[in-house]
């Protein structure tokens, strides 16, 4: 048994700081790396996409919409092909770093509201399926299983990383539920844990109206804004390690 | 006898248009693409760098400071260590476009103030030396002859292509008289395409005081942001063409 | 019989111009000033209120999403306070110049994907309504008769005014024909000054399916960002004038 | 005897945050709000100019040249008239926020590089007072003692208010020791509070090479963006209650 811990990193700009990405990396063994529209500026990715790979934690594009003012929080109309090239130049510069660094980008990840638009968006989800094609077609991309995003990179031909989030509630369908619905936040380690090691062993876990629900999952996605988050992604990757499955990167397993 | 073209492409932004690329494209043998930092956006990017590699122009990275409502022509203080990531996230980006295209960055030509603040700031010079060398020790780098730019660029072991302004007007000393003197930019397209001949030849030209200057250049800057400018560029490259003198580009000439 | 003429200005942005500011100003009555978030610099915005003021054309705020790369043409799924914050902001800096220029901002009108946003989104709308009352209830409020906007803006008890689009196709419910479909835009300089007459006096226009459809409006807009389109407002005034309607700015009628 | 307090506030931007706005605003009686150019999106300038209104703090602009990325603390070589327009544009922006909470904006105190630059800058430190003037003669400004800016603002009419810097280390000169210097920057609370009590009654403070240096001030700059930073001014404030010195916002004193 297997899994990869993934979590965004690199989200400072300039003078501001967000998240602990130094005791994230000694964590997580995927680092979505912030490129520059939404978060993170050149000097940031440099330091992350440097101590990632001095690490061995592979190095994923975190793209997002060009928007600082809303973090890439907030759904924005970009028109099919300007999103490509919007995508294909994050994933550029931040390959940049990752080079420099010894390494290259590995895989794809798309931030915020870009990533809950390409669950059911289908121009907004071929347009970044086709900016990572056109880039590198050995890129993997991360994203919600069952979501349009997924499917159309598989029809792409690309390789598709199915996630799950371990401090997030799910619907009895298997889908999230937002984050401004009651309970939709878990906070106790303990229970986050259980429910990740559920999710490995291909257990099902309790949706929010209480049923079971099965959700697959390649990598479990951790956050690190807070320290309580970090202390729960610690939490997640000990409970994990006890119990024998092996946390790797699923983009450098084949190297 | 051959000699270089090159020109500022790529320099819209969003609804913004600036320059006519087409007609320059089919004139010049460089294209410094502008890479969003002072102008160009993806969408212009992938556009230009598309129509020049189509065309057999090479690509090249139009660095510049981060300053869209500046365009680039203010001096901004960056420390050194912020200025080469800057700059290495630029070609990064660029590189990216020029590569879908089927071709790769293969120089690299800072743009306005940082143009000139590196012929003689010891620390930014450098810095952008250190971008250069650390993405690709392969690509060239287009600067004034004599300055502190193609100095360090040199000794950094950096392909170095000297360039002289078809349309501005030197100083005794062979250094360009500021744009704000009267007389700076030169408009008779015969007058301008004679000294370019000059140039090419090894042959003095006429300096600003009524001197004369040698001007050494690899590769000629022409501009194309007003319909003026273009109909001067392409007087230029039929005067050297009927001349007998090879128009090339620099960068791909060892392909 | 009267009627307002007004038109966007101000839309260029640092190194880059659009639209012939100068020869607008010449011919309409109320000019709608970006106020920086998609197009307008400090510098921009100050040399347009300055030419406003002199020659007694009315500044309004045209405020939009902060959005340069998009020009505010991207729908962008702005929270309603932050939306809200967005508009007071733009219009606290415009009016500074206004001020400066010995008059002030005398009404509100969203720009481009805002614009058509508003004409339903009930939270935009509401949001932007809250933030001209917060600013100046004084002010007046331009849009699309029967949009969400207008309604809201007079509920709040803000004077609104209806504008038509001199050049654009209406169906036969009195919105505005979509800009991608065919015969959207019109182009004929006499059919748009016969179209703007008709409007004037009360008299229905033809809708793009043949049919009569009427449209009321207190302001015509009238667009100057083509050569062509300058020649198309200078026909429009002129007939208008010469038909004895008086053209004059709603906002500055009751001083 | 009387001191103002002014500290740095609304500093965050988006999702970043930065400092304790709410604790320093229960400390100090002048607000340095940020304005959107290096720091300060609408949304946090509404809330820090409610809140301060609400308690009594006094509304500065604090103004800075137009760079996110390098938080307004690098050089930009912005033409005069240029920064007299950016100037404008904040003090504007910020006015509009200072209205709606019920009072105004009441002085302009430059940050960062700008603040700097115009210790000595002659053409940047014309071009601040330039934009003051034009957009409020009634405004205070505030800055270093002998600095240019402020000799140029009482030149103006201005009312120029000196000020002091709490854990700042001082040259015999009474200029600051720049900060990469070792001892530039106090942290012990007692002896920062110390040398506030000094400078308020007139006293000598030492400087940095051991010698007696007279520093005139009517208000003392706090910082808060650490805990470490809140304790001092509170210590500071708590100090100089207990000797009997009055705190008071400079520029409501003669409401």
């Amino acid at each position: 048994m297997r899994i990869d811990l993934n979590s965004d990193l690199g989200e400072g700009f300039g003078r501001w700081e967000l998240g602990d990405d130094e005791a994230l990396l000694s964590i997580v063994t995927s680092a979505n790396v912030a490129c520059g529209f939404h978060a993170g500026d050149p000097t940031v990715l440099r330091g992350v996409c440097g101590q990632a790979v001095r690490r061995g934690v592979a190095v994923g594009a975190q793209v997002g919409y060009r928007d600082l003012a809303g973090f890439g929080r907030r759904f924005i109309d970009v028109p099919a092909g300007e999103l490509t090239n919007d995508v294909i130049y994050q994933i550029g510069a931040l390959d940049a770093f990752a080079r420099i660094a010894g390494d290259r980008v590995r895989y794809v990840k798309p931030h915020g509201a870009l990533y809950n638009a390409i669950v059911h968006h289908e121009e907004q989800a071929r347009a970044v399926v086709e900016a990572v094609r056109l880039y590198d077609p050995g890129l993997s991309v991360l994203g919600l299983p069952g979501s349009r995003w997924l499917e159309l990179a598989e029809q792409a031909g690309l390789r598709t990383v199915r996630e799950a989030f371990a401090d997030r509630a799910y619907t009895p369908e298997g889908t999230l539920v937002p984050r401004r619905q009651p309970g939709a936040v878990l906070h106790d380690p303990d229970e986050i844990a259980e429910r990740c090691l559920r999710i490995v062993h291909g257990e099902p876990v309790t949706a929010v109206d209480g049923t079971p629900v099965r959700v697959r999952a390649d990598s479990l996605c951790v956050h690190g804004d807070t320290p309580g988050a970090v202390r729960v992604a610690e939490q997640v990757a000990r409970r994990l390690a006890d119990a024998g499955v092996r946390i790797a990167a699923f983009a450098l397993e084949r190297d």
